[in-house]
C-alpha cells in the first residue's frame, strides 16, 4: 500500500508498505478514505520533537472497517469511522476515570511506536475503545475534524470555562442573597472575558467552542491575517501579534482587570508569558500547547497572582458525544474549513502548504 | 499600648505605641484579646520575605469592638470578633465575584501598609467586610484559627477536592451507564489518594478539612514529629521526611500511579519539585505555599503530566462559613492544638519557640 513516511526534518515521501494485519484480537483494519495534516504532526516535521524516521505519519482518519479481531464487538467490516488520535482500551484505570488520554496502552499514531494513517490501511488497537461511528449527516472534511483538534480545541476552552465556573459558584454557596441566581455553566460564565492566543486549526475550534458555551467576549489573537478572518466569522474579537496591543484592548474590555481566562494554543514560552501576563489576578488558563523549554514564570509570581493553569491534552472519549454535540451546532461556520483536500500522492506538498501557513486545513484523500 | 514591632530578621520587640484611631468612616477599632503567630509570620522573621522594620505584627487576632466609624452598620462596641487577615470591602468587582483574597483595598494586616493585630489594639479597615462576629461556643484557641490557618487549609483541602471532582464529573457525562452513581463531591472523591506536604498549623487544618470532606487516605508529610503525631490523631498516614520513602509508599496505595492530589504548603522548591513527583499522570496540585523562585518543572513535564495546579491564598469571606461548620466537626480533635498562651510581652520568646518547631501554635494573650 501507499503510505506516508517521515524521513527527517522538512521531509516526507509516499512510500511502498506492507498491509497492516491483525495483531491483537482487539485490533481493527481500517481502510482509510481522509487522513489529516495537524499541527502537531509540524512539531515532528520542523525537528522540534526529535524523532527517528521511518514510520507512518497522522493521527487523524476516517475510513471503513474491513477487518476486525476476534475480541472486537462493537465494530465489525463495512462500518464507517473515525478514529480517536491515540488508541484508549477503556478498561485500565485511566480509561475508567475518563482519563482516556492517559490508558496504559495509550500511544499516539503517527509515531514510531504505532503506525499512523496517512496511508492505505492502518491498523487500530483496542479498536472497541479507540473508533466511534461516523454520525449520520456529517460529511469527511467535518468528521475528521473529530479525531483531534475539535476535541481538543473543545476541551482547551471547556477546561478554563469549567475553572471560572467552579471559582464563580463558590460565592454563590457562601454568599447565600443571590439565591434567585442560577448557577448553570453558561448563566455564571457568559460574561467572562476570555483569550485565545494561537488560532490555528485547534484555536479556531477553541473559538467555536467557547461561543457555543455561551461566552459573550472572546479575544482571538495570531499573526496570520487569515486566522483572524476566521475568528471573527466565528464572533471573536481578532487581535494581530505585533499590530495591535493586545494587553492595552483586554485591559479596555475589562476595567484594567485582565482576561478571566486565557486558552494557550501555541506551545513556546512568549505565548505562555503572554497569558500569564494578560490574565487578571486568579485567572485561569488552559494550556494545551506542547511546551518543551522551563515555564516563564516564577512561583512568586504565581503565588501573587493566585493562578490556576491546567496542561496537557484531551482525552477524547470522555468529551466526544459533547464536542460532536458543538461540532453540529458550528457545522456552518466551520463548513469550508478545510481548505485543501490532495490525493495521499501529494503529501509532501500538503505539509509545505500547511507548514507555510498557505493552507487552513489539508487533508489527503487516499 | 503594647504592640509587637518587627525590627529585622530574628528580632521582634514589645513596644509603646499609640493607639489607633478611626480614620475612615468603615473603620473599626478592636481592642485584641488574643492575637496568633503565624507561619506566614516566619517569612519576615527569618529575614524570607524582605521588608523593611518598625511596623506592628499580627495578622491573626480576635477582640472586642470598641469604635466605630459612621458608615459601620453590621458591628458596634461590645462585638466580640475575629478579623480576616486582610481586609476585603465587600463591595469591589473581586469581593463581588468571591474573590475577596483579591479586594481591590486588600493589604494584609502586620506589615508595613497596614498594622496588625499582636498589640492592645488594632484599626479594621472596611470593618463590615473584614470581621465576623464570633460564633458561639468556640473558645478563643479555636476562634483565633478562622483568621487564618483554618480557612486556608480548608481551602487549600477543598480547591485540590473540588478539581478531583470535575475530573471525575466529566466521565460521569459521558459514560452514562453509571447513571445510578451519585454525582456529589463527597461520593466521588472519596477514594482519591491525597498527600498533604507540610504538617504545620495550616496543614493539620487542610487535614481535618480533607477528613470532613470524606476522604479516607492522606499522607502527611512533615519532617517533625510532633506534627505528624498531630497528622496520625486526624487519621492521616503520617510520613517522615528523611525516614520514610515517601514516593514508595503513595505508589503503594495507589497500584503504582501516585497521588490524586497533592496539597503543598511548605513553600520551596524541594517540596513543590516533591508534589509533582508523587502525583499520578492528570493529578492536581493546590500549592499554598508562599514561594519565592523558579517553578522547579518544565513546561515538558507539565504537558506530559497533565497537570493542573492552584496557587495562592484563600478569599476567607467566602469560604468563612464552610470552614467554621467544618472546624467545629473538628472542635475535638483540634482542641488542644495550641500549645502555648503567651503575655503579649513575652512575644520574643514566642517567636521563638514557634520558630524552632518546639510550639505547635503560639497564641499572645493581651
Amino acid at each position: 500500500m501507499d503510505a506516508v513516511i517521515f524521513k527527517g526534518p522538512f521531509e516526507v515521501a509516499v512510500e511502498r508498505r506492507p498491509k497492516p494485519e491483525i495483531i491483537e484480537p482487539t485490533d481493527a483494519i481500517v481502510k482509510v478514505r481522509v487522513s489529516g495534516i495537524c499541527g502537531s504532526d509540524l512539531h515532528a516535521y520542523r525537528g522540534h520533537q526529535k524523532t527517528e524516521g521511518g514510520y507512518i505519519m497522522g493521527h487523524e482518519f476516517v475510513g471503513t472497517v474491513v477487518k476486525t479481531g476476534g475480541d472486537v464487538k462493537v465494530f465489525g467490516p463495512g462500518d464507517n469511522v473515525v478514529s480517536i488520535f491515540s488508541p484508549c482500551c477503556m478498561k485500565c484505570w485511566y480509561c475508567l476515570q475518563g482519563l482516556t488520554n492517559r490508558c496504559t496502552f495509550g500511544a499516539a499514531f503517527g509515531f514510531k511506536a504505532l503506525d499512523g494513517g496517512q496511508a492505505e490501511y492502518v491498523r487500530i488497537p483496542h479498536a472497541d475503545g479507540t473508533l466511534r461511528h461516523a454520525p449520520t449527516g456529517l460529511d469527511d472534511p467535518l468528521l475528521i475534524m473529530m479525531a483531534d483538534i475539535f476535541p481538543t480545541g473543545y476541551y482547551a476552552a471547556s477546561r478554563a470555562i469549567e475553572a471560572l465556573h467552579t471559582q464563580k459558584l463558590s460565592r454563590l454557596t457562601s454568599f447565600p442573597k443571590d439565591s434567585s441566581t442560577s448557577t448553570d455553566l453558561q448563566s455564571l460564565t457568559a460574561d467572562s472575558v476570555l483569550v485565545c492566543l494561537g488560532c490555528g486549526p485547534v484555536g479556531i475550534c477553541a473559538i467555536a467552542a467557547a461561543r457555543s458555551k455561551g461566552i459573550k467576549t472572546i479575544f482571538a489573537v495570531d499573526s496570520v491575517r487569515d486566522r483572524l478572518d476566521e475568528a471573527r466569522d466565528l464572533g471573536a474579537i481578532p487581535l494581530q501579534l505585533g499590530a495591535d496591543d493586545i494587553g492595552e484592548h483586554v485591559r479596555a474590555a475589562t476595567e484594567g482587570r485582565g482576561a478571566d481566562g486565557v486558552i494557550e494554543l501555541v506551545g513556546n514560552q512568549e505565548a505562555l508569558r503572554s497569558a500569564f501576563d494578560l490574565l487578571r489576578p486568579a485567572g485561569v488558563l488552559s494550556s494545551v500547547g506542547f511546551h518543551q523549554a522551563d515555564l516563564p514564570f516564577t512561583g512568586l509570581e504565581c503565588y501573587l497572582k493566585g493562578l490556576t493553569v491546567s496542561f496537557g491534552r484531551v482525552p477524547v472519549a470522555t468529551v466526544f458525544d459533547a464536542a460532536l454535540e458543538c461540532l453540529k451546532e458550528n457545522e456552518k461556520a466551520l463548513r469550508h474549513y478545510v481548505t485543501h483536500e490532495l490525493p495521499l500522492a501529494q503529501a509532501k506538498e500538503g505539509y509545505q502548504l500547511f507548514e507555510q501557513h498557505k493552507a487552513r486545513k489539508v487533508i489527503l484523500c487516499v
